[in-house]
């Protein structure tokens, strides 16, 4: 005998969960198709090939490999499998090319350190490549404020910041170039870590504690975003003054779009942890779970597809990570909740009667109503208990006196009433009853 | 650099392959729903001691296992995690439970033998663990016609047989009851190896040549299925006079359901691969595409779930495997088409018109319809042949006249029909449109 267990950090998802997690991919699908974007889907297994060098630091020591004399690993996020397959597929693809993904990754994490963190997690990306225009980096941003406004979230902040910013800040503080990203890793993980272990980190890395100390200073500003940036918009660094220009105009173009600035702060300690950003970088927080971290990533990678191309190709967008939103929704009481999609059950009332209620169930799915047989003629009792139990609204029966009047009786579970109805005026009454339903509902 | 490529038995999807994928994967959705089940997910990753030993034969050679000390393997089937996981969460699961589950599988397979064979693809499986009834098996099979139906599909073949009469066969044959499972699954490669090639296989193996021609020749009828199986009914060997009277039962329910009976073709070559069967097993075969393989295969299998519980746990069940029914969907004309979900794309006149052309975009998505916009202020002559490109059914501008007398125009990529309209005029204008084509729209 086998013993039913699982391997640590993976999980089943339970009938109320699968459903809930449908429903929350449907509606993050319905915004990216709102904006004119096309799903694609890329293999789980790549060859190692393509996954290794991309990420930076300790990346490449969580991707699970495969023992296959093929050099086989699962992907760790969908950026690079997007790069390799935009490299191998370009000639057959729209300019700019708008695309969603939404699949599952896989990392070797050592613990589940943070809730919602596990490893093998469903992410959601949406990405733009091939245009250098900050409207690119705007629109990814409406759609990330779009998304989480459609799942019900209000109060969450997306963090904004531009990878030549802090490359400019960096070497202002007296680090070298081929430092930058070191020092970005470690100031990463600020806001896990805090501030003092971000100087911990560094010094422990064998930087200058005087040239750390300068850095974490600049960064850990209270400074009111807006103003900020357009200081360092006049900075004599031609990177500082690069990225806050480039940020200022993508700004200008989101409030063209919309009321959506108002969820933006240039946050110049948010550095994000990847090696592939070049430009804007963006995530997400909700500001009433601040130990969540964040729901939503992404930013500008125009290095990244050149790495299998040959020639730059600029590109920008963000990660929706299901698990993480779906941990919150669960905090913040916003999921949908239903144990099962059966609206009807109908009962069995005794073998001899398998028959009607056979027939009965198919009119209801014929009139496009989600219906469910009980499967053993049990005491009426126990079904009806079995109804309750999950929450399926509505049992219709076929018993001896409806039999022979051609009769059926719909109960209704929340009340309690029963009405006796021919098989037609049972199929719409409980149409009419999904329709009023239909105008109550809200969010997702 | 990297070179972009995929190992082999891997695939990308394209937009236009992913978007028929998801219209097919809602389609299947659906039907499931319809009749009560609910979704769940397991991990890909499975330890290694749930997934060996339930397959038989050389299925745990193809087994993707993981560089772990753990123990890890990619999952080869839905059914044996489904196995696991009611084992370990059947106290919080309604009983019978029906459940359904899409997600994707691994398989190491040598090569690409036959047409939508792959070495990772999506199965849909639709299951009811927990009743012995024969409505159970009905249901699955109502279901299999039902969703492939749906598709589009109507010219197939559901081929039903029974492990129990397979078994009385096999051991009248002169077959002892350890070698059972091993006849079986030479016998299943009929369709691809022929009845030579089955022979040849079983000799091979070290079968007395008599047993097997005995076998083979029982099992070749031209006979029409049921007047066959009444014969089996009444069989003086119980295993196959239950095997038939189960099938006959099963039948009958099925009659009552619908006008199911016409696609069902009892089979006796039919004996399915994978050594967990035990009742009814079926399988889907395009009689316009022989080659193809079956489309979708199940069965019942009742002692599998007991390998994780230690009780026995009667279930039953079917997969529909995604890529083939994609493939067949192609070669039979059936695939939905669409390059693009956007309904409008709306065009920059110039830079100075971006603010006009975002707002108006707005518009679009505010009303519920797809909407993209064309990036950067190239020429209008290749914006809209970028619309025609993809497939854009409409484009929407606002130029210097219209930014004046706030209108915009609506180009109908189709006719070449212009109209100028204002921003809630060209939304209804879309709206209409859309309706109208609705109410045409055929299958999937």
């Amino acid at each position: 005998m086998s013993k039913p267990r699982l391997y640590r950090g993976m999980r089943d998802f339970l009938p109320h969960q699968a459903i809930a997690r449908e429903r929350v991919l449907d509606t993050i699908k319905e915004v990216f198709k709102l904006w004119g974007y096309v799903p694609i889907e890329t293999p789980a297994i790549e060859l190692l090939d393509t996954l290794l060098g991309k990420y930076g630091g300790e990346a490449d020591k969580l991707i699970y490999r495969l023992d296959h004399p093929d050099q086989l690993g699962l992907r760790y996020d969908l950026t690079v499998p997007l790069a390799r397959f935009f490299a191998q597929h370009r000639h057959e693809l729209p300019k700019p090319f708008r695309r969603y993904q939404i699949q599952s990754v896989w990392r070797a994490e050592r613990a589940q350190k943070q809730k919602g963190r596990f490893r093998e997690f469903v992410q959601c990306d949406v990405d733009i490549v091939g245009s250098d225009s900050p409207l690119a980096d705007a629109e990814i941003l409406a759609i990330t404020i779009e998304t989480l406004t459609a799942l019900g979230f209000s109060d969450f902040k997306v963090l904004l910041n531009h990878r030549k910013i802090l490359f400019g800040l960096v070497r202002q503080a007296g680090f070298s170039e081929n430092e930058e990203l070191s020092v970005l890793r470690s100031v990463d993980k600020w806001d896990k870590v805090g501030l003092d272990g971000v100087v911990e980190e560094l010094t422990g890395k064998g930087f200058e504690r005087a040239n750390v100390e300068k850095l974490i200073s600049i960064l850990n500003t209270d400074d009111d975003g807006r103003s900020l940036l357009e200081v360092f918009a006049s900075s004599e660094d031609e990177s500082i003054s690069y990225g806050a220009r480039n940020l200022l105009k993508i700004l200008d173009i989101l409030s063209m779009m919309g009321d959506y600035q108002r969820y933006i702060e240039f946050t110049p300690r948010m550095a994000r942890g990847l090696d592939y950003y070049t430009g804007a970088i963006f995530e997400t927080v909700l500001e009433s779970l601040p130990n969540m971290g964040s729901i939503t990533g992404g930013g500008r990678f125009d290095d990244l597809i050149g790495m299998f191309v040959g020639e730059r190709i600029p590109a920008c967008g963000t990660t929706v990570g299901l698990d993480r939103i779906l941990a919150a929704m669960e905090e913040l009481g916003l999921m949908p909740k239903a144990k099962t999609q059966a609206v009807v059950m109908v009962a069995l009332f005794s073998e001899e009667y398998t028959s009607a209620a056979i027939k009965l169930a198919q009119e209801f799915r014929k009139a496009n109503i989600p219906a469910e047989m009980f499967i053993e003629p049990k005491k009426l009792g126990k079904q009806f208990e079995y109804a309750n139990k999950w929450g399926i609204p509505y049992v219709a029966l076929v018993g001896e006196d409806e039999a022979k009047s051609g009769h059926c009786v719909i109960k209704d579970m929340s009340t309690g009433e029963q009405f006796k109805l021919k098989p037609e005026e049972a199929v719409k009454f409980i149409k009419n009853r999904l329709t009023e339903g239909e105008s109550d509902k809200v969010g997702c």
